[in-house]
């Protein structure tokens, strides 16, 4: 226990990858072993990774080597790698295991995994599953299952340890001992009032520190945020993240105590929207990584397909002044510039608004401030690169009037890009629209249109 | 306690805004009374926010109505409302308190969030900040300090519940009961051997519940992760996040325990890094939303300016094939479609890459099999758009052969640009460059390039 302890001649490292699930060597390993069929020597490679290693090896192995080693741990698989696993993945175990064989393996899991494995499978295995399932555990799942998808009521656990205030510490402590229905493992003990209405918690570390006599009521932490069953669970992570909690009751409409919301869960949260912000930012499905050669190309078409009508549209505008490039031929060479920079300014702006939005940064409250803001760095920015392209210009084809007018068309372009970034994501928001995955097709589609307009329009107007 | 006790008639609706900090309401009557310098009113609206909404409210702000609200708050401005805050914001803070000021409120936090706190300040500051705190708590900080920035030793709380294996539950909870060095809250307690060494772990809960005669070793969880002092926060954000920790035990070199870190710490490493590949891949600052317009011009203009030289290479492209464009105009009207699908494409492909990367779920172990599948679903998008693409082509201009011409380009540019998508992320995380920050610039030079090339050049070959 004393620092004195410590022996600087008995040094012990701690190994290079500790932690960081199975390495690379370990995977060629299995990968030979799997190709050769030794099949002793698979058992023995798998054998002592934790679940979420397990998992991760499944993942990496191609489809073949997969089903092999699938075969390989037979009956020893251990449900606990499930919730682990892509869902990709997974979708193929339940193919190859069929229904009856997968209802075997979720029975073993805790109820709020089990929801999130069957909540993703699509209806029809859904149905022979559960079918499969005992009664009891059935009618468990079933019951989260009819929250809304999202919401605090599919992320709860139902095993809660809620007790009355007028017990003391040692009366809580002897309860917990004697009683087998509670979770595992849990942080905050919550206190109760006659109607089952939570009215304060107590984290486990403070109540085991305290005197037996103690009330709980005296060292009870009454503020305390209660998360309604059906709120999003975007809104539930928020909650999490404002107040820095490990966990929080869930109160139905009445305000009765029915479940808890523990971090581990809303880190899975946090990590999926954050994920999906950016996945759809970039125009790709949350899944991509994982799905097949022909799920992730048809997903990326419909994306690639919206992008083109956009960008027909913007050739359309380019077509309105044929003419003009047939006469200037340097309009067509020097074009692009005014989009892509417009593009780009556009898209920082948007960034920046999507993820301010998702963090509850951006509302209602601050948006005027923003866009204003916006629009001065467009003027700002727009006046700085109308100097550089219009000398780059000038100096390139020697015409200074082609530079005032490309000057002029990215003073205006990037303004609207500004505009635009800010205007279109706080208004899909506003039409309960995911910011994150239409803007940037409006976005690119005004300031390409925007800028190939006020560029060639200018230089028809002044420059013939 | 039972659950008959709920009682419909009394029923209870949680507030409609519970939980997610100030309203816009409470905004908007904080804002008119601080113009109208109603003191009393804003302090009596202000009481009773918890630290999180007040750090919102400050941040929702003006700068002269923040610098008015920190006046009337004065003496009872609560510090632990700075950990709260945006970095911008609270360098303004510092700025109005001074170095004395900021120190003393300093003071008053756990030494993990000082020295979040300081950290983030720029030398000069962080200097006479630290030489105005206490001898023995400048101390703790600047050896927190003297960590590498962003390591598990920055991270972590010094702090801890540390156990010999012989003794009892009975033993440690009475420990607990009267020390008073430990940490506020806790949920694991970590078993240590005679060099100070963990060698396993009890949840604070399973403690709690057992007997008191029950030796430790009897109980204790031995498949326990250990994070080193230097491994980099990315990397304990994912050991948290693989391995479903709720805390985890910092050892130094010599494998003795020297603190601990929480996963409250680590949802906000999570926040940040995921909103950080956002930011960058936006090309913005992460601080972009609270600087001032000054910075934030600032930062955008220096990737706007990388931005515009790789336009203006591109532009070089197509400035070679000008003569072509002169003869047929029809080139200038159709070369941003090629450009524009491959830098869409490129961008899926590249956005999985960062993400993938990220979440360590891409590595060596299958970097290959990535890379074919991106090349394939190049191929096939590549082909279906140079069908679209050139029948849009025929009908518009009425030319097969420049049909046939843009349709190769599309093909050509669609499968560079997945494979590039693919290899360029890949190639930086390898040169260990944040492949999130530049590889969205080098891969729309390559797309913007080639696809200039490819049908320019195509073009003078066929069409004239």
């Amino acid at each position: 226990m004393s620092e004195d302890l410590k022996d600087e001649n008995q040094t012990q490292n701690p190994p290079e990858d500790e932690g960081y699930g199975f390495s690379a060597d370990l995977f060629h390993a299995v990968e030979d072993a799997l190709e050769e069929s030794r099949v002793a020597e698979v058992e023995d490679l798998v054998e002592g990774l934790h679940e979420a290693d397990t998992a991760d090896l499944l993942e990496s192995l191609g489809r073949e080597e997969r089903q092999l080693l699938m075969e390989i741990m037979g009956a020893g698989f251990d449900p606990e790698i499930l919730p682990y696993l892509d869902e990709t993945v997974r979708e193929e175990i339940v193919e190859w295991l069929g229904p009856a064989g997968f209802a075997k393996l979720v029975q073993a899991l805790d109820s709020d995994d089990a929801v999130e494995l069957v909540q993703e499978l699509d209806e029809d295995m859904r149905i022979r599953i559960l079918a499969a399932l005992p009664q009891a555990y059935r009618r468990v799942i079933e019951e989260s299952l009819s929250y809304p998808e999202d919401s605090a009521g599919r992320l709860m656990q139902r095993e809660i340890v809620a007790v009355p205030s007028v017990w003391t510490v040692g009366e809580t402590i002897d309860y917990m001992r004697v009683t087998d229905s509670l979770p595992d493992d849990f942080y905050d003990i919550y206190i109760v009032d006659p109607r089952h209405h939570p009215v304060g918690f107590i984290p486990a570390s403070r109540m085991m520190r305290s005197v037996r006599s103690v009330r709980l009521d005296q060292i009870m932490e009454e503020d305390m945020r209660v998360i309604p069953l059906d709120l999003d669970q975007e809104d539930v992570a928020h909650m999490f993240r404002q107040y820095d909690l490990i966990s929080a009751p869930v109160v139905e409409k009445s305000g009765r105590l029915v479940g808890v919301i523990t971090i581990d869960d809303v880190v899975d949260v946090i990590d999926e929207e954050a994920g999906d912000d950016l996945m759809k930012m970039g125009g790709v499905n949350e899944a991509d990584f994982y799905d097949d050669v022909a799920d992730t190309t048809k997903s990326r078409f419909t994306w690639l397909a919206v992008n083109l009508v956009t960008a027909v549209l913007a050739s359309a505008v380019i077509g309105l002044f044929d003419a003009t490039i047939e006469k200037v031929v340097a309009l067509a060479v020097l074009m692009p510039i005014v989009a892509s920079m417009g593009g780009n300014a556009g898209t920082q702006t948007l960034t920046v608004a999507v993820r301010s939005l998702a963090m509850k940064n951006l509302s209602e409250i601050n948006a005027s401030r923003f866009i204003s803001k916006e629009l001065i760095i467009g003027f700002i920015n727009g006046g700085l690169f109308a100097l550089l392209t219009g000398t780059v210009a000038w100096l390139w084809f020697g015409q200074p009037d082609l530079a005032l007018v490309i000057a002029a068309a990215m003073i205006i372009n990037m303004v609207v890009a500004g505009l635009c970034g800010a205007l279109i994501p706080l208004g899909l928001e506003h039409f309960k629209v995911d910011p994150a995955v239409a803007s940037s097709v409006f976005l690119t589609t005004v300031t390409d249109i925007i800028g190939f307009f006020a560029f060639l329009g200018l230089a028809t107007f002044f420059l013939l």
